[in-house]
């Protein structure tokens, strides 16, 4: 079960480049991406509608794209326009097309009802060529299903156990965060106190830490950076005062299949901070180490549930992984009934 | 659903060497070969009576096997012999055997029902020992059905297109070849004018080719080079010239299991002509890189075709594929009503 | 279908280290072992309450474990004691455990009935430790059900065909052990005469070898040379003479899934032999080459059977499997009856 009427992240935007052409698969759905002639990019089912072959194995010719297997050419919105050694198209010669869109760094498909497809639902990520940020950007494959991900970025209670040799803080477990419904997420935020037992390489001060938890998966993040003591003056959010550093991360976890995921993230200070380049370069390693000791978990725990089965017991901590599904199910169920 | 009251390419006859036993599988059947004394092959199914241990891990004893677990003694026919530790052989103590016979190179196996196995049944393929081509050979394994790859050889449609880069000619695509039913297959017929736009690596000429297409996936084609402008003077086979140059090509896809194949094939043109051996060796070069090519695409089909589901729109250049699906089915129909 | 109210092997006792946290799966259950600080092994369900991630990818705290998830802490019986973020533990907060004993060199756990699990069921096996003895041990991992293994075990007629390169005894197979039954398995014994064709390494004499083939598949092997014609004295076991040498095996074999299963085996003369450690490394040397033969033949069985399915033909030989599968079906039935 999937929300579908919303975008997903397919793609880094610099993946598609030329004329090539680019499958990959989302929601169990193959898709072949291509850039046409003014640099926008189209979306096509990939497989041909003649035997099966997926299109991704052509070329393209224009803006359309040609099968490698017997020739058939398609156009950009799906329908077959060429046949070789006839000149009758039979009707329902055609392939499944998407609305795609680059914005933010990343390709975005809308893999629900093309009619519904609203740009002012994509989600304001921060891109690479947002001036008021340097970032530096990874991805991983996940042998797990997106939930478990979901699950794992709405609750930053993990963070004083599986990160623990690389940002360990342990107030993330020890208390709450104060936790918000937005029509298609949730707020999460809290201030964490600079630590007693801080690690070197954690900077001193008590820091305000932001985000939103956007369907499908969807997750934006400020964090900045105060004088330790700030949180103290404060219930909320910090108001009226700079602080000594910020920065901002934007992340997408996209369902390949049921039990396959790509997890696209990227990070980095505000531009015109002192040393923003390398503090991006810092921040960049530190993420790739944080987010590979989440994959080993997660992978884990995938497994453990595959073969043991899915055993559970709700706590406190539960409240921003719970919620979450709950607007989820909630979309999924607008969706449904829609439909009826 | 296989026609099993036919012969199989089990292998090639130089694979059976000496005193080893060779398993294979056909239609997901486990089959061990082995040489009796006087060179002939016997064919006995792959798992012993006693704990289903495969006899292929046994060993040859005179025309018999041994298996290698506990030691029980098989004839060629199949019926146990011998039963350490004990005189008496219990009923049943067998297990099947199938006829096979070497001919044009290849080590063929019937599948059905033994008192129908027919020697006039197996095609005419040629083998390295006919003086009259030279021929190189190769195979190769699918991942895939076999009737993807039988489709592919029905259609030569796909060489404008999966060809591209090796043999290109765009004919095959353009026009529709003359086909005609066999009793147990398909003829495919045509000539292949001098293109224009000729790749340097294809002779001159125009080409005729005849081929037939025999169940349960054998192909035998005989191809022939003309001065161009030959194919202008006949509406069908050229009659009464020699050709500039002409080759024969012996091929055979063989199901091991509902989703693997294995591939058989050789090509070469007639022993007398100029340059023949050399020939022969260029055509050997050619046809595992154009094969190669065959194998990317429907290797790719299949898994799309398995991930995504099959879809189809039926074209005119399937008429060759849809006619030879048309003999199978009616060959394993007048098989279950004969079993009837 | 497993016998549970018995012990299992679940290592050696050597695997398990300091700090360690050693997950296996017996039974297709996933369980972590790890020691508590008096030197004696928990064993737990590698699952953790709260959302199945393995507790074997956390940590010990003295006699507890914690998850490395989001810090649920367990005591060594499973009970959940802390969990970060709230002071109340909900009921059901907790992961089953398993008795578990250290002997004979092996780490032992109780799969059933907590309230059954009775030492005195563990069988005599000799361990490292035992003064009397100098052993070589090993493992492998079988692509098998256990079952296969046990057959293999309790049938040794397979020495003369499997073995035939490594220890080649024609008489295993050539005439039938004495088997008597067992409260919980078989007991088989047999002389083996010195054999006129004897390979140079086969030491010559007479062989007398008794061994008992226990629940779940625990075998136990007291095997003694004597001098040539020592055999035709006796109709069953030697008594009143020494023999030239002696030696014992232990050997257990476990089923992890049911289809994987570990083999836990050690062999070695005694320990006041003249160059008894050297035979002992011979024997090391041996019975690794060997064991590796039945691991061949065993998993290719298993093979014909998934693929070609299982057909059997009763055999004499088929005695001492045959008599140990009713054991194990007995030992089931019970149970069931029990628990009912």
């Amino acid at each position: 079960m999937y929300v579908k009427n919303c975008w997903y992240v397919a793609a880094w935007d610099h993946e598609l480049m030329g004329e090539s052409l680019m499958p990959r698969k989302l929601l169990n759905q193959a898709i072949v991406f291509y850039r046409k002639s003014d640099g926008t990019v189209a979306a096509l089912e990939d497989r041909c509608c003649h035997r099966s072959a997926p299109l991704s194995m052509g070329k393209r010719e224009g803006d359309c794209l040609r099968c490698g297997y017997h020739g058939l050419k398609y156009d950009s919105a799906g329908n077959c326009i060429e046949i070789p050694g006839q000149t009758v198209i039979p009707g329902g010669a055609q392939v499944r097309s998407y609305p795609a869109i680059v914005k933010h760094s990343w390709i975005w498909v809308w893999m629900g009802d093309t009619a519904k497809a609203d740009i002012a639902l994509i989600p304001p990520a921060v891109g690479f060529d947002d001036p008021n940020y340097i970032l530096r950007g990874g991805q991983m494959d996940y042998d797990a299903n997106y939930q478990l991900v979901n699950d794992n970025l709405c609750d930053f209670s993990h963070v004083s156990f599986v990160h623990e040799s690389s940002f360990r803080v342990m107030e993330y477990s020890e208390s709450l965060p104060q936790i918000t419904r937005l029509p298609r997420g949730i707020r999460v935020q809290r201030w964490l106190h600079d630590p007693p037992d801080r690690p070197d390489f954690v900077p001193a001060g008590d820091t305000w830490q932001v985000y939103d938890y956007l369907a499908p998966g969807v997750l934006l993040m400020h964090s900045a950076l105060y004088a330790t003591g700030t949180a103290a003056n404060f219930t909320g959010a910090p108001a009226g005062i700079e602080p000594l550093h910020a920065n901002f991360s934007s992340q997408a976890i996209t369902p390949m299949t049921d039990t396959t995921s790509r997890y696209f993230y990227s990070m980095g200070p505000r531009s015109f901070e002192k040393g923003a380049a390398e503090l991006a370069d810092l921040i960049g390693v530190s993420i790739n180490k944080a987010f590979a000791e989440d994959k080993r978990m997660i992978e884990a725990q995938q497994r453990t549930i595959n073969e043991q089965g899915f055993k559970s017991t709700p706590i406190r901590h539960d409240s921003g992984p719970a919620q979450m599904r709950r607007v989820m199910a909630r979309l999924a169920e607008e969706e449904s009934s829609a439909a009826a």
